[in-house]
């Protein structure tokens, strides 16, 4: 069990002060430098994001942009229209483009589909991603469906099932994989599950972190944005902030029924998209990128579930099941979250998430992503270290 | 008078095809080059941007971000949150940040107040930036304020006001300098007007155009956003794409009450910069970036100022006063602005904006932007041999 002294007690209660003011989210990595000139961030294991992917974009601009001075003209010049875009995502993903809603990142959807479509009643499973609740207008009756601990935070699509014939909600949020828990429905599962719900208005599926899950052994990708064809009530939501690790670039998208994707363009939403996104789109729609793009997937993927074992062999520690990049940890040997995210911090510079300010995570759970080979292996030493435990 | 022969007339009818195709804006580029390949276009003026403006910004980001291997961080991280954005606005233009609210680009702003804070009624001043309209949600009454010609488009705020005290519309949008009149209100007389309007909940000023505007010798940059601390029912909204050459990076903030930017961003709006933007701002908010601002700003300005002098000196065109960046001419010797747009892009490649879909403009108008010195020196020639002119 980790304690901290008066010293640490004493710079933890301003990092606290810190993340409060951030209000739901963590504080940026230069506010902290600025304001905490103790603490020096090595390993960012807040940060979701897939860092061979960047590595990937990178190269390509640097080839496409830099070197042949191309970048002026994405800077200068107004991007596309948010349809033309679409275009180009849609060649990516063999979709209709009608069906296709371009974002200033997922969260722009988020906010236009939760205010613009969702009319009554949502039913939020928690813990999850807190934009689902907080971009909702007061008019909006939101009620939560609580993972239950015990299950792993695994979703019961049966007990759903009866909780919304209970609540009578015109629309229903489900992340897949769940974020912060990491937990996952299978494709067969949701799908007999969206079959059942015709009688929804919206249920939206966010499958920012789909990614990294898999069904097969060979990783094959996989989604159900396809699906919106056969049920006109789902809306498929998808970040590209944290496959292809460029969250600055804010590239997101939506499937949806083309009629909605029609009548949030007619009010708005025209020229939502960045020169650089226009060009990431470019690159999701070329082949030979895709092509590079799964191996650095799939290698992060094989990374990820190595770092995950490891972390599952610190017996301090609780892990739960996660199909995304990031493993909920729950500490087991009365441990606080608060104290191990900053001890961690403080004496090793890995940033953890503490959890305790997501809604419907009651104990002392972290999120810690997975990053690059030789960071994951930093970050399990240090645990290993902080608890007291032998290098591996 | 300009007349087309027939194989000029069959290209022209793919033009205005692609046109419509495009909705109220101009087809891009590419989509013209590709659907037309008997067009090359030299010189773009539709686009009201500085040039020079982007030459300055370029050579910041190739300094700061190229050589430094520095960009990676602004593409692949996440970028601050709003208000962190608005702190560095808030330094730039010496005002309080909470008054600030932070777009991805003007347009979002356009459609977040139009949307969310205008509620009734709206008068709008015709011709205009059609976004102001087309982004009302339809329970919204517009009723339309039009511009008269025989007063040379300029807006009289006495008549206005006569307009306003008949219609009782809660909220009314003036953009200075208007686009695509020029049309220019003085600082004083819109504030005096904007004082005897209290009683009206929202007036939206587009001030996206005023860095080309000046009201003294030295051509200091005027605007009216500090005036919202006194007026709370003002907003004022800045789009940075025209004035410092960056429409790819979409950038734009307002100014408002401060209680009503914290009422946007209670239910969205916190991420919706991105990495380039904020990259902009902490430029903007730089004062050495700055003053090199102001050499280009006032540059561009005086070379504007010249080639409307040259415009005006045209005799089969009749010229409109602008303060802006562009200057909105009338065809008076019976040419048809559709074919004099479409003969100036096929015999010279130089690209003008036809005036007849603007609502509220009736005639033979056409939009021409200030481009660099060659670039109009090319525009000013090759509508002289357009018409038969001699050369200057």
């Amino acid at each position: 069990m980790i304690k901290l002294n008066d010293y640490e007690k004493q710079l933890k209660d301003r990092f606290l002060k810190l993340k409060l003011e951030a209000g739901s989210h963590s504080p940026s990595m230069e506010t902290l430098k600025s304001s905490i000139p103790e603490i020096e961030v090595k390993i960012d294991a807040c940060f979701l994001s897939n860092p061979y992917a960047t590595d990937l974009f990178i190269k390509h601009l640097h080839r496409d942009l830099i070197l042949t001075n191309n970048l002026r003209r994405f800077l200068e010049f107004y991007p596309s229209q948010n349809q033309v875009i679409a275009a180009k995502i849609g060649s990516a993903i063999s979709l209709d483009p009608k069906s296709i809603f371009v974002g200033n990142g997922a969260i722009e959807i988020i906010q236009a589909v939760i205010q613009k479509m969702v009319k009554r009643k949502m039913v939020v499973v928690l813990p999850t991603f807190s934009s689902f609740y907080e971009f909702a207008e007061s008019n909006l009756e939101i009620v939560y469906y609580i993972l239950d601990k015990a299950d792993n935070f695994k979703l019961d699509l049966s007990k759903l099932k009866d909780f919304i014939r209970i609540e009578k909600p015109d629309s229903l949020v489900i992340v897949n994989p769940n974020n912060p828990t990491g937990g996952y429905l299978h494709q067969n599962e949701l799908i007999e599950f969206i079959d059942a719900h015709k009688n929804l208005t919206n249920i939206i599926v966010d499958e920012s972190f789909i990614h990294f899950a898999y069904e097969d052994s060979e990783m094959n990708n996989i989604s159900i944005q396809s699906n919106v064809n056969e049920y006109p009530n789902l809306i498929v939501i998808k970040s590209m902030s944290k496959d292809f690790g460029i969250a600055g670039i804010r590239a997101g998208y939506a499937i949806m029924e083309p009629s909605r994707v029609k009548e949030l363009i007619k009010h708005g939403y025209l020229w939502n998209s960045n020169g650089l996104s226009e060009y990431f789109y470019s690159k999701y729609s070329d082949s030979l990128f895709r092509e590079d793009y799964e191996i650095v997937r799939k290698n992060y993927i094989r990374e990820t579930k190595n770092f995950f074992d490891n972390l599952k062999n610190i017996p301090n520690i609780r892990t739960y099941p996660s199909m995304a990049n990031f493993l909920l940890i729950e500490l087991i040997d009365g441990t606080k979250a608060e104290d191990f995210v900053f001890k961690l911090l403080l004496d090793y510079g890995v940033y953890t998430r503490v959890g305790n300010d997501k809604k419907g995570l009651n104990g002392e759970f972290i999120r810690i992503a997975a990053r690059s080979l030789d960071e994951n292996k930093t970050v399990i030493e240090s645990i290993r270290l902080l608890f007291g435990l032998s290098p591996l």
